[in-house]
């Protein structure tokens, strides 16, 4: 049982079926070299204009993946061990060998998750790893590892290329620089990197620094924010420079999901409210720039209709469970956890108020599997504004990936979804999640052609337009 | 791959395992011929007394199924291309044919969804179809249609004879006229046509024209209402004269499920109220409306003690999501969005009060799946009095029927469910829902046989009673 | 058809895929023989040290099991009929014959449930049954019991031995003797009982007879409750008491789920207010006593950290849902329905203060499938402190153990998860509810092996951990 080898079996994640797998094996072969099309996700423009080599395989794989960090912090491994910085400056381990001992020598941990499934195909293709890691097998891996990584195709661009990466969406902080993205236009790289517009710090006027956040901003479009009016309209012209710049979509994380417009009058005496509160060192209270937020996120699908860009809709998730945590190491170290969300109430004013406007595409995202079949899948089969999202994050599994089509698949069919949507920080991961939607979305298909639910050549076309032409179209301005 | 042809498969929606689908295949052949009970639906009796032809396949298949309506609507097809007449008089489509070319062209947005698999059987058992439906096929197949629907076996009562329907129950207005169903009685069709008794506008005082149905109620029952006493008097009379005509059930519909009977001064108090509200052109507002409507339900479930008609629930619904689209267009057209509903507190009152009176029988519908194993199945595992519906509406497909199953049968088997019940107002689509349910719970049985949980013997005696034995006595008074 | 035979075979709960099935064998086969480690549940310590025959096959079987009862009850037979007694002295049915009758001739109402499953095995392995039951056998049946039961080898220590088991936890008042239990370590059984704290009525200050049981508390102790601070006192004096005789756990079920810590004084005043309101017959109030159960429990975990007994939470039952049924029967005959749990919220004053402290462990369980996938495993996927339980009551079942693995190990993983934990009060089952859960295990894990997502090894491994290892280290106080 020593030094057992780590291979890739074609045939993974497919049913067990062995007539269904017999046709998911033919569905996926039409999917299988499909270029990949990422239209949403945390990798960063600067990493592919730099195209520098990956600093060490704790940095690529360990250390800013908080789906990792979590499951080996719920096994004891503290963060320290871990290798994640501390805002008091504390120590934290700094040798990448050790870090990555950590991880091997508890695999058996992510058996069954999603990060195994993923992690697996990083190492066999990205990385060279040729053995099950283990406390055994860490230092052998480790160095395989540090091989590969020294290689040139194992650069940035070099993956990007080998990825076959044909558009790839960052996103954005709506005052950031765009910089790269220009540059990146330029740079030769076969393939598109566009920003995506993320106002969340803008829209919540209880986020840390909201006060200079709104000043940068007003800065920055040459719209000075007084009130509501101005912050919407700095808004709306940082927009269009996103716009210009290639983006295609807006994107929104919110602490408690509303759409709800207030009037103008209370809007304004809010955003003024703010503004004297960030002066004095305070913030709004949470009910008050829930409120705001609401109103603010019901302007922002008002612009949509205007500019184009696809709204994005991240809900129901606690960010920062434990305070002294969040408090010590900052964000996405694995502490958030997902909670209910009623978005039958929470997306009606949005909907009516621009469910039927040509100009405007709403993408809904959830990590709350139980809404989908009541919810989400209803409104995305009526509304033709609103597409469903991909299973998102916790629900980015196998089980979950076919789970989601069976409960949405009934009440939306598949024309009213996105298509795959990877949502990764992890570059080398990309590859693994659209594979492992496609076989999942194989498997689903499959099934069908046997059930005698759908014809073989539909379920072909079927699998291509999950894989491609529906991610293109969705995050396309709408017709 | 033009021009493909529509077949039925004799294995269709059964189970892909070879061993289980032989084994479902044998169960599924003991219930394929029993005659159809469909006890609760939205056919009107007076489409079996005038037994006219059909008019046009846009108006049987397309214009009043609101489940097709929505999944066109999502994919940008307006209501007036389809159409759905508008209440301002404006112009929608006239043409069948062009209708139909709506749906035909856009025959992909409904694979994996049960509208495709009811309208298949339906397009090839009752109307002739022999091509898929598409662009290039949508006249042929059109035609098709005509020539079937010119047919006298293709008219109402020759169909429910070949449907082979033992009881057909409708849904009628508390003060709607009978008198379909008494002349249908000596007609001489070869099944029974019941009434089911719905006083939804009766029991809500802020529906439309609440005062004047209130009024009409009084003069047909001759007990004037002046408050929650005799209103709930003239109920019982009515609900007697439903009786008489053959009348099983009462149906109910509510903004927001309660059973909380209230003290008798009170609920006087808001009746007056509410007839003076409605005198005065303004209704009960929606709390009050609400504790009224709880107290009237408890009412009705004390007077099925007494009269025998089975209580049947169908809460959870937000019926006209787009207040908008609403008022345009009236009900019933693909914009309603199932909403998370507390059945435990909401049915406790009756529970408490009858959930063993040997007269009541309570039957409980969700488009909730989340609720089956939390509330209902525990529920109905244990009152006597309740039994669990079918999967309904949204959850009336094949993937959400055999999930109702694994769900519902661990905490309260298959005997304290309804069978099934289709709830359809689409008459040609009764055979297809039935047979779908058939099929799956076949499938379902099938499994646990091979999971060596169920004796065959047992399997196949469970079959029928789901499909035809349970059905009958859930809605017959309980012994 | 008549007189069907009773057997177990070998393949049963087993998944019907060919592949997965003799894969799932192989996996079976590892675990079939190891011992039993019955973590929690509620046999009663001097049934064993009594080592008496069981009184009979009603009094053994149907009389205390509540899952049975309910299903009887739910299709009309009365807890009359089934012996249950009652609190008004009323006549029960004493016959337990007659009592097996009614059970037997409604043997088709459990097709599909767990309790089907678990007591086919009970009456196989146990008693000696070889017919199904039916009212053509039930008197056949009957006589193969008693006759079963009239012989040492079914005397309880007997079975204890037969059973394998090697540690079985009782759940036992805060204030109960644990006599029992010192003279069990002496008896030569082979392998430990050992008493579980259960606090429950000293911590919710409406709990009947509240205040004389906060006052044999401190009689017990030597420490006088006068204030919250002694209460605590008191039970930490008291768990100490329980650790001495073995103790490994506490277990906590609650009205409504919180873990808030108040401030010092706010306590202590609820606690006086309570100790006042109970010498003047009366008690606190709901919501102060669910505000003073929130703190309490906070100090349970307090104490856990520094004692080491591993802390049970199982919330969300609303417990005697029929008022005048428990009025007339007392608690366990069935009427103990689900209800929603917000665990996200509820458990965070816990998981922050000891999440991460090296001496908590929390184990939480839960009846509500719904926050499998949202809320617990992502809490347990990343607090060291935090294990999830195994599927609970009418979790406990065949669909929902699989389930409960495709939701939750996504998140968690395997090994934030307890492993089988029986929680049962029917002694003779113990074995055939860790059976059940060895078979759907060994099913799941198949699965993921055929899927090419888990090696066989590691299947093999992870079974092992899951029926054997992971019980006992999740109930040993964590290194």
């Amino acid at each position: 049982m020593t030094r057992p080898v780590l291979t890739l079996h074609p045939d993974r994640a497919l049913p067990t079926d062995p007539t269904v797998r017999t046709i998911a094996r033919e569905i996926l072969a039409g999917t299988q070299d499909l270029p990949l099309v990422s239209m949403h996700g945390h990798v960063e423009a600067g990493l592919l204009l730099a195209d520098e080599p990956f600093a060490d395989p704790a940095a690529l794989l360990v250390t800013p993946d908080h789906y990792l960090l979590r499951l080996l912090v719920s096994q004891g491994v503290s963060l320290d061990a871990l290798g994640v910085p501390r805002r008091d400056g504390g120590e934290v381990e700094r040798d990448p060998r050790e870090i990555w001992r950590q991880v091997a020598s508890r695999w058996h941990v992510l058996r069954g998750t999603p990060t195994r499934f993923w992690l697996e195909r990083e190492l066999v293709d990205v990385l060279g790893v040729t053995l099950r890691p283990s406390a055994q097998t860490a230092d052998e891996t480790y160095d395989q590892m540090v091989e590969a990584l020294s290689k040139p195709q194992t650069r940035p661009r070099a993956l990007f290329d080998r990825f076959q990466l044909e558009v790839l969406a960052t996103t954005d902080d709506a005052t950031a620089s765009l910089d790269a993205h220009a540059a990146l236009e330029t740079s030769g790289l076969p393939g598109r990197v566009v920003p995506t517009f993320r106002p969340d710090a803008l829209l919540d006027a209880t986020a840390p620094g909201w006060g200079q956040r709104v000043a940068r901003l007003g800065e920055l479009t040459g719209v000075p924010v007084r009130d509501a009016r101005t912050l919407v309209e700095a808004l709306a012209v940082r927009r269009a420079h996103f716009v210009e710049r290639g983006a295609l979509a807006t994107d929104h994380g919110m602490r408690s999901l509303s759409t709800r417009p207030l009037d103008a009058g209370e809007a304004d005496r809010l955003v003024v409210t703010a503004l004297r509160a960030a002066e004095a060192g305070r913030t709004l209270d949470v009910p008050d720039a829930d409120a705001l937020a609401g109103h603010l996120l019901f302007e922002m699908a008002r612009l949509s209709c205007e500019d184009g860009l696809v709204m994005q809709l991240h809900p129901g998730v606690l960010r920062g469970y434990d305070t002294q945590v969040a408090a010590l190491r900052g964000p996405d170290v694995g502490y958030d956890i997902p909670v209910a969300t009623d978005f039958v109430h929470a997306l009606r004013p949005v909907l009516e108020a621009f469910g039927h406007h040509p100009g405007f595409r709403l993408v809904v995202f959830t990590v709350d599997e139980d809404v989908y079949s009541r919810e989400l899948a209803p409104l995305a089969g009526v509304f033709p504004a609103m597409r469903l999202g991909a299973p998102w994050w916790f629900l980015d599994t196998p089980d979950s990936l076919r789970r989601f089509r069976e409960s949405v698949t009934d009440a939306a069919g598949f024309y009213n979804t996105t298509g795959f949507v990877d949502d990764t920080r992890a570059f080398c991961s990309i590859p693994a999640r659209h594979d492992l939607s496609r076989r999942i979305d194989a498997g689903f298909l499959a099934r069908l052609v046997a059930e005698h639910r759908l014809e073989l050549d539909e379920a072909h076309e079927t699998a291509v337009d999950l894989a491609y032409r529906l991610p293109l179209a969705s995050y396309a301005r709408p017709a």
